[in-house]
């Protein structure tokens, strides 16, 4: 651990800053500490698939951070591709997209794909959407333009409706300009590799890439690991190191961070700590948490994490025979752009909600102000400071605005943006949604809510087959209408 | 009237779609066009500047969409600035950036900026941050190519620390590169042209701008028009007009809507509508507004809308003594891509949320799936059918999921993403605004809970002066320090 850590403050969230009806007591925070204790042996064992409760499905997203074989396996293949790759498209949808979103943004120069002076590697594109207008706008850009492309497609169970109809319009491009053997020059394929289904490979990707001739490079999803905790599997890694972005380092951030999550002082353990925090405020009728980075590189961790949390968290229970709907609500908002945005309701709208500020110390890239004209000389006091020290006395001047209001907030320090220090806020607030689950005592890792929504696209796009043993897609899918048609007394 | 409208679709928030516990009943939906209705008359008139209650702020953004003297004015400076212009930046922040994002995102190209073929003006960026290692990486891609740049510096009042430590950061280059007397042809200045203070004009930008030899090309915020309504002024005009987008469709489109905003009979004004709805849920306990565009055009809109929202709705009132707050959550969310991020918590977390949807029926390019491999026979479905087909059968498969969890759902129906629908958006949503600021009884044009955290942002800046008549901004910033100074007991 010779790089610098990044570091959690947690004192604005204790009633002896924010006052008793709105802040955590002494003897709340000492009950608080009492019950995540105990918890912490087994959540470091359920992070590399030990199963909490035997109806909970398990993970080892614990176990990436040290899985060198796989940034190996990474580092070989973006070896072969890297030179005849000018332009890198992922096709990937949540778990296959928001990390990769986050890494690149967060990770290189705002104008990457613009400048070719400031990039190492090919342009990022990510579509994580089946947007018509996006996608055609793209390629009627990329025109004949497709020697130097590489599209990296990624699904775990490949069966996603939006990655696979994306794919499709790439495949039938492909096929038509250079024909079928010249595919794996173009198509990476990120996939689970042992699920099977009637005695087929589940993914639609494996067996395309395995069939393709010749085959198509493979990388994988581990199995026991579910798309929102993917990030530091092949499915974040491979367009990282693609473009620049060095994984050796991001690993060693999570490694790192590995060792903290672990400990068995709850005083000492970021993750318990946030996990207790955002517990006792959910409890507590605060059911917003609200994550704001101060920096525009890491505004798309919030919105990773808002998967992260949403998914894993959001779960109907059944609570001594009654149903139970649980699950803070994340929300992603950006310093200091949202404090002309957001702040307003943030102070005086119900006091609601918990703010965790991401904050950056150093800034490799500064500015300095210049002076005003002399009319303007009610500008001076700016002149000759350091645009990163108005961003942070913004960040400080919101939070003491928070604070006078009553509302509680936590802050997550980082030294600078780094590899290192992002690897370790990845794994930091996957650990904290395992704590969080302990809490709730839900089933952090499966999602099954979402799957009414593909069953009934798997119809509504006229699917052959059943969906239920009493129901075909064709039944479903007027089923579906009939209760979704437009009625035209509601329309105005 | 003659193109075609945006609809609303209201049935499925009704308790005939997804019950009487979540649902609106008849009789309650009867109470609610009971209490709306007499509004409609003091809410028409408030758009254009006569005041419900004495002790609220007044607007005049009704007028807008009828201000063809502004568009006029713009599309002169328009076509003074153009022919010499490679690269537009917008400075600004909140209400001087957001309209302008959203503007170019749903009526531009998605790659706009890369791509010349797809563009009819300058490329755009928009700096609504002061991220020290963003606009650096943004000036290293400038280097010297300042020559066929113009910045379009936007701040109604000139004060914001961040527009002006932008500009100042700008016009250092400008007047180091070019000398004074080029300011013009790179500088736009839009900001308020007549308010004082002190004998004064208040707007730094208003006096740099009359200042300058020659004076520097201005265009006004309109006096009685907050930030976050002013997209249809100049401060959204002119970015949108260098960017080719047709400004004066826009505001027939807001025109059109205009009348139907203002219909006294609540059944046919959709506004009414979308507001009694919001207020209906709100008060039970749904506080969480969602907007999700299912179109990556429409997405910003979304974002813009989370502005207008919770600065004109989240407020704290004083209710027979006691002080409440008020205010729902916006939201943005994206489909088809939140369906894999926050569908699993929106079914089965708390039933806390009502969505509203944008739709969009038509899309001028589409992309038809080619067909998968033999051995992904389990894809054919897709083949042959139209990405849009897909698109709107996952808004309809996810609205069918979420009617099945008793969650509440509007629908805003585009024909098409035109400049004429997206004006009519705009008007329709500022105007919803209105009628909800009006149903809690509040001011819906203010903002003081943001004055403080600038207050507090200006001391710890060293602006020199007083913020109160007891307390110099000195003094300010330390009791801001003595209060958010880290202590190291609480960092982990």
């Amino acid at each position: 651990m010779s790089q610098k850590q990044i570091k959690l403050y947690y004192k604005n969230v204790l009633a002896e800053v924010i006052g008793d009806e709105h802040g955590i007591t002494n003897q709340q925070w000492d009950d608080l500490a009492a019950k995540v204790k105990p918890l912490i042996p087994a959540i470091t064992k359920e992070l590399r698939g030990h199963i909490r409760h035997p109806k909970i499905t398990k993970t080892v997203y614990g176990s990436l951070p040290a899985d060198t074989d796989t940034a190996a396996r990474v580092m070989k293949l973006v070896g072969e591709m890297k030179g005849r790759c000018e332009n890198l498209v992922v096709l990937g949808i949540g778990g296959s997209a928001l990390g990769n979103i986050a890494l690149q943004t967060s990770l290189n120069p705002y104008m990457y794909n613009i400048d070719a002076k400031q990039r190492s590697g090919p342009r990022l594109f990510v579509f994580d959407n089946v947007d018509p207008a996006q996608l055609s706008s793209f390629l009627n850009w990329l025109g004949d333009g497709l020697d130097r492309m590489v599209f990296n497609v990624i699904s775990k169970g490949g069966q996603a409706a939006e990655t696979a109809a994306q794919f499709l319009i790439i495949y039938k491009m492909l096929v038509n300009k250079y024909g079928q053997e010249s595919l794996a020059e173009h198509i990476v394929v990120t996939t689970g590799f042992d699920t099977y289904e009637k005695g087929l490979f589940k993914s639609s990707l494996y067996r395309i890439a395995k069939g393709a001739r010749p085959e198509l490079p493979l990388l994988e999803v581990p199995r026991d690991v579910g798309g929102r905790f993917s990030v530091l599997s092949a499915v974040g890694l491979f367009s990282a190191a693609m473009c620049g972005i060095d994984i050796d380092s991001l690993l060693a951030g999570a490694r790192d961070m590995d060792e903290r999550v672990s400990c068995e002082d709850f005083y000492k353990n970021p993750a318990a700590i946030i996990a207790a925090v955002n517990y006792h405020f959910y409890n507590r009728g605060k059911r917003i948490s609200v994550m704001m980075p101060y920096s525009y590189a890491l505004k798309d961790w919030a919105d990773w994490y808002r998967q992260l949390w949403a998914e894993s968290l959001g779960k109907s229970v059944d609570l001594q025979g009654k149903k139970v709907n649980i699950g803070p609500t994340p929300i992603k908002a950006l310093g200091t752009t949202d404090q002309h945005s957001q702040v307003q309701l943030y102070r005086e709208g119900p006091n609601d909600k918990l703010f965790t500020f991401l904050q950056v110390e150093n800034f490799d890239d500064d500015l300095v102000m210049g002076s005003p004209p002399e009319c303007a000389s009610d500008l001076n006091y700016l002149a000759g400071k350091k645009m990163s020290t108005l961003l942070n006395s913004e960040k400080r001047a919101t939070e003491y605005a928070l604070l006078e209001s009553q509302r509680p907030c936590l802050t997550v320090l980082f030294d600078r943006v780094t590899p290192y220090t992002v690897g370790q806020f990845i794994h930091l607030f996957e650990a904290t949604t395992s704590f969080m689950g302990a809490l709730f005592n839900i089933d952090t890792y499966n999602q099954q809510a979402v799957e009414l929504g593909k069953e009934a696209t798997f119809a509504l796009m006229g699917k052959p087959g059943r969906c239920k043993p009493d129901l075909t897609y064709d039944q479903f899918a007027q089923v579906i209408r009939s209760r979704t048609d437009i009625d035209p007394d509601f329309l105005v």
